[in-house]
């Protein structure tokens, strides 16, 4: 049987969003379909204005919404201008905000170093950063990149770019994930936590 | 940190949808956002051209393109229509359509019999379905809902109201699933292929 071409158009277009595979995709369609109409009006208005009112901050690169001079971050006067947090994506921003540990401000690159996947240097904000670095009042500068080989390596490169500026330049801590069990930790987390050991307060 | 409202109300909108969480809700609209156009723009249109092209077939009440008469199904002569299956949900239609194993027609019931949840006999298409059967050419109604209590409340309650009218009504069978391990099944699944057991042919 041939579903109906909206039916069929509809489960295609949601297939194409990463972890949603057909299945998922028909499941979701006939939800819609049986759900009440502003169920699918919000999705397709959220959707069509996604792009349209969004825009990168032209400081630190986060998402914004479009027409603002600044993002909300770098506008406020109170954040500490003197510690700035890198990370690859926007929503490393919205993960670090919601721990409510980090008061300075932000840099998002928009990737990582990934020589196979060709991406160079010069394709992630990074030229912008040194910029921001070499305006003088930055003091540290706390590399939050993933805790992956590409992260790992895009924070080396960012370290050697960054000492010779003078600036302090640290690393989020690896170790043992907080709730998690030592026995199931796998054997690099587990060395990490122990290379990494401190001192009991 | 407050998101950008755009970024928000799509990731309010995705959440509302059934097994989508608020992580993965924002995970797939930041990957929206890093994705060309297209992806917003045809996921868009397709929710709502959903609704509004979509109609129910008035004989069997499967989903079709609005402005047909009836569904293909119905309108394909070939379809032997001595022979009745009888479904819950339009979905159920495409998964017994994927077998190739039947070759007559459908009825869907949009629901099954729920006194918790208050769906009567009224709140299904089973009017339609008996008026389907007294037409006189249906021999056989095959009962497909679910292997679940309500599956098997409703398919009784269908055959106390489809027997006197002297058709041949069965139930699809229960069982091991085939490639299924006996030894993970749960015991009333055992149970039912014990006592459906067959002779081998």
């Amino acid at each position: 049987m041939i579903l109906p071409e909206p039916i069929q158009d509809l489960i295609n277009a949601l297939s194409r969003l990463p972890g949603i595979g057909p299945k998922t995709a028909s499941r979701l369609t006939f939800y819609i379909l049986h759900a009440p109409d502003e169920v699918a009006e919000n999705l397709a208005n959220a959707l069509q204005a996604i792009k349209s009112k969004t825009a990168y901050c032209p400081i630190c690169f986060n998402i914004t919404s479009s027409g603002r001079e600044q993002c909300e971050i770098c506008a406020n006067s109170e954040r500490d201008e003197k510690s700035l947090c890198v990370v690859e994506e926007p929503l490393d921003v919205l993960a670090l905000e919601r721990t409510g540990g980090f008061l300075g401000r932000y840099h998002v690159l928009h990737g990582v170093l990934s020589p196979i996947e060709g991406v160079g240097p010069d394709d992630l904000r990074i030229k912008e950063l040194l910029g921001r670095v070499r305006q003088g009042s930055i003091k540290e500068v706390i590399i939050a990149t993933n805790p992956s080989m590409e992260g790992d390596a895009t924070a080396m490169y960012l370290r050697q770019q960054l000492e010779p500026l003078g600036v302090r330049v640290t690393r989020l801590a690896r170790g043992l994930p907080v709730g998690g069990d030592l026995e199931y930790a796998d054997p690099n987390t587990l060395l990490r936590a122990l290379s990494g050991r401190q001192e009991m307060e």
